[in-house]
């Protein structure tokens, strides 16, 4: 391979620390691939590190010894935060996401995948360091924000089906409770999916009452896991009373006005 | 802000064009962000899109005019391609993934956030020249190589579900015919999801007889959209001839055997 300018090389560099959050690199890989002394990638990542904290783009971090190396942290500044929840509340309060019942329509923003990833981020900057093993979902919606989610972290995602599925071999169900509707109703999760011991973040794109998320939490304890967090993108203000205890929501729905088509979602914290 | 220097700009740039693929930014924009001539501008431009090339990490992309600008394409080269599902080959291919019936347990490598992302890459480079407006897949397990997908394309992704939700809406309802096991089901799709007239990219993750894809198809042109392309993961070799025509398969599932504990998966193609 040709001499490769520093120039290129941190373009380079910079592209593949982007697309790989949290994953865990050693310098003799980029020195190997770049062709490059191990000093010379010292100064590439010295320079993104600073690149990345004077735009708010992340956070580079250091692991020293023999397993060490470097890895990007796609984290959020609180300005971004906040701009990002401001923006998505204005985009959920247009009247014509009223759909009878009193429910929003939230599909289409749940399933755009620029944003999703951004506010994957956010629950990455949020739950960073209770050092989840696996991001855990129920199927559909919550499932591209928990995958985004998953990304940032670099960490596998378990998604929870509702009933059970022959093509997943054997699996764990339960019942439970939805919280709103009080319907029973299953879901279940692949046996092989989460082994026991394992440190568990709940993440999910609407809570009511919090029955699912609480049949969630019921399910990883069944497989032995435990749940080190909750985060969901929309919670309702009423009831004030979920059936999880700590769980941090993005936005906050205060009210659905069926008659005067006005809906109230705010952002949950000032950051 | 102060003066920004040229390699911290060009970091910058990097991180932001590849966090936001195929999406059009105004060189005034970039201009604005850095504090920057246009012309400043473009010799960054120039230098990431030689490092891009470089090191096959995408391609950059000019659109002249007013309404013009550039955008990032994270285009997959041939090599990277056939690296990427010789690497899916094998991992599929170990024996503990039968699961009795002879289905093969894929959940895990599905639920992966950064190989999920390289498909949707894979699935850019094979299908930009059909320009779609939509990505459309069916839940639940399809749902992350779709959305990886929608993000490379930075187009909104519709998701089917199977049966119908009332918290989306007035839908649109198909039944289908399974092709393999022959059971009759429904699918539905959110009226408000896919404007008349749009184009269409079905992905998903597996295909034996096609049924779900031509349940799709048809609830496509149900909503007068028209489908440019269907994607699969992995289809089986049998049966032969499938219920929709015309599809790309990445790998091709020739046979599991449960008895020998043999899994025989291989891409579908060389490039």
């Amino acid at each position: 391979m040709d001499k490769i300018r520093r120039q290129e090389r941190r373009i380079a560099l910079t592209k593949i620390l982007a697309d790989n959050p949290n994953q865990l690199f050693s310098l003799s890989h980029f020195s190997a691939l770049f062709d490059a002394a191990k000093s010379t990638v010292c100064e590439d990542i010295d320079a993104i590190r600073q690149a990345m904290e004077q735009f708010g783009l992340g956070r580079m971090e250091t692991v020293s010894g023999a397993a060490g190396g470097v890895r990007f942290l796609p984290v959020k500044t609180p300005a971004a935060t906040a701009k990002l929840l401001a923006e998505l509340a204005t985009k959920f309060s247009t009247a014509d996401r009223i759909i009878a019942g009193g429910f929003l329509y939230m599909s289409d923003i749940l399933f755009t995948a620029q944003v999703m990833m951004q506010v994957g981020d956010i629950f990455l900057t949020r739950f960073a360091h209770l050092a989840p093993d696996y991001i855990m979902t129920v199927e559909t919606k919550g499932i591209p924000l928990a995958f985004a989610t998953a990304r940032a972290f670099n960490l596998p995602l378990v998604t929870v089906r509702r009933g059970s599925r022959v093509t997943e071999g054997s699996s764990m169900s339960i019942n439970y409770v939805t919280g709103s509707s009080r319907r029973i109703q299953t879901m279940s999760l692949p046996r092989r999916a989460i082994p026991a011991g394992a440190k568990v973040l709940i993440i999910d794109d609407f809570m009511k009452a919090g029955g699912t998320a609480r049949g969630m939490l019921d399910l990883a304890q069944e497989v032995a896991a435990s749940v080190v967090g909750i985060g969901v993108l929309v919670a309702t203000a009423e009831p004030e009373q979920k059936l999880v205890e700590d769980y941090l929501p993005l936005l906050i729905l205060h009210d659905v006005d069926e008659h005067n088509k006005k809906i109230d979602i705010r952002p949950a914290f000032q950051e």
